[in-house]
């Protein structure tokens, strides 16, 4: 068994990135720019973010941070949005989500210019990633691409099975491994809460990705012997050991499954860090007008 | 076994369309306006045009041709679209495919505004499909979606196996059959060229969508008996005893393999007629602005 490790994956592409960005201001270039709106403090929020801060920091980013209260309307952040389109300094933003119920979430990624749209989830991206066109992938998929493709884990005609089928995990990761591309042109079976007998299915997984966000619902005898098992899941438990009285857990029975596996990755260090690098990549992606000239 | 008469619920659907239009135009609206865009004189483009304008009779719709010969430059064509977007009788077009070589099909397809997008090809439209938003849906999914739901076909928790990875059919049925609605909410494995032994994954269907364009690839052992088995394939085969010189071939050895399922679509018949009545669907609700306000 092999551990994915994500956290040196993403310090390898962050450093990547980095000489990317020295090259850029050697050639005279423009520093890329991440803004990111954050509604509210919440503290999920207020972490993801501080995290995409210092990443932008480790690459040479620019970043700024826009904050509103958790009454703001929705008529100021579309202010706010409007006015990072049109700011010729900003190459990308994100707006941190979940937002406030009162404020129309879709409609906020809508406002989203598609070429600042670096979390991937205007329709126009999201279409064109299933058309299989140049678009900025969705950050948490697109980091198990890099992870796959960092360990040349072959995916050619393997089944893939996807357990989750959110439109910011399970969807996008089911289309990029269905495409004709390396890594990629698996045969691919998503799972969900109407699936009757989802250990069934996943037991015929030669890559099995778990995106379900239940802790530790993959147990071992879901699983086929020798599969890659991508872990997505997230979710903080209590952990009175902990400083922080919680920890990561992810949707996979690490100590019981990772014995029966060829790669598998741990929670936290194995998505997570390729979630935040992807963005990172989007960004220099967006400033260089590699997706969008 | 019972005989899936795509014929039949077109014709009901179209029926149902012709009255709406008769009450809007009885309540002094406007005659629902689709037209569409033929480059050259190729055989099956010209017939698939007729039937859509025949079509457009039957539901009371006006329909406007506009013929490019096949040496047309691009310039020309993103005009002519420019001058569709732009024109107000015009509820929804199409740009009749495939393109000849030296034009960017593509480029065509981004070029029509989403709203008029009636073919639901435009990213936005296949972004919005993916994640659950009202939008034009791509006409065969959008037919085989209305033959479920007619013949009342129980799909949520079945195993539904899509054959075929086209961004047309293929990619779309999967995501339809994938979301939380019904019909939808099935378990869902796109299998496809790259798959190394597709009977296996096939038999597993409850549901088995054959969309790859090879006549008679789906074989009786391929198939679970009690599957319900929808055949996307259109293949024009020689035969000298029709007429026209040739016929229409499914995807599915029809004969051997009907028998053993509980529903079946036969071709030509079955999916073939709900694909124009999808696109008459989606004219009408372009007309009326139900998607796009």
């Amino acid at each position: 068994m092999q551990l994915i490790d994500g956290k040196h994956v993403a310090a390898t592409i962050r450093e990547r990135i980095a000489k990317q960005v020295e090259q850029i201001i050697a050639a005279g270039g423009k520093r890329p720019h991440l803004a990111g709106v954050l509604v509210g403090h919440d503290g999920g929020s207020e972490s993801y973010m501080a995290s995409k801060v210092k990443a932008c920091e480790q690459c040479g980013f620019t970043s700024s941070l826009i904050r509103h209260d958790s009454d703001v309307s929705q008529e100021t952040l579309l202010q706010t949005i409007s006015a990072l389109n049109n700011d010729p300094d900003v190459d990308g933003f994100i707006v941190q989500l979940p937002l406030p119920r009162h404020i129309d979430e879709q409609r906020i990624i809508e406002a989203i210019d598609p070429r600042k749209d670096v979390d991937g989830f205007h329709p126009i991206n999201v279409g064109r990633l299933s058309i299989g066109l140049p678009c900025f992938r969705s950050a948490t998929p697109a980091g198990i691409m890099m992870l796959l493709e960092h360990y040349q884990i072959d995916t050619r005609g393997k089944h893939c099975v996807v357990v989750g089928r959110s439109n910011i995990v399970g969807k996008p990761i089911a289309t990029l491994m269905l495409q004709k591309a390396t890594p990629g042109n698996a045969t691919v079976t998503v799972c969900h809460s109407a699936t009757p007998d989802i250990a069934a299915i996943t037991r015929q997984a030669d890559i099995l990705i778990a995106a379900l966000g239940k802790p530790h619902f993959v147990s071992a005898d879901m699983v086929k012997p020798g599969a890659v098992v991508i872990d997505v899941g997230t979710t903080r438990v209590e952990d009175p050991t902990s400083p922080r009285g919680w920890r990561l857990r992810g949707d996979v029975d690490f100590d019981n499954v990772a014995p029966m596996c060829s790669y598998i990755t741990p929670v936290p260090g194995g998505v997570g860090p390729m979630t935040i690098v992807s963005l990172m990549h989007n960004t220099l992606l967006a400033a260089t007008r590699q997706i969008y000239p």
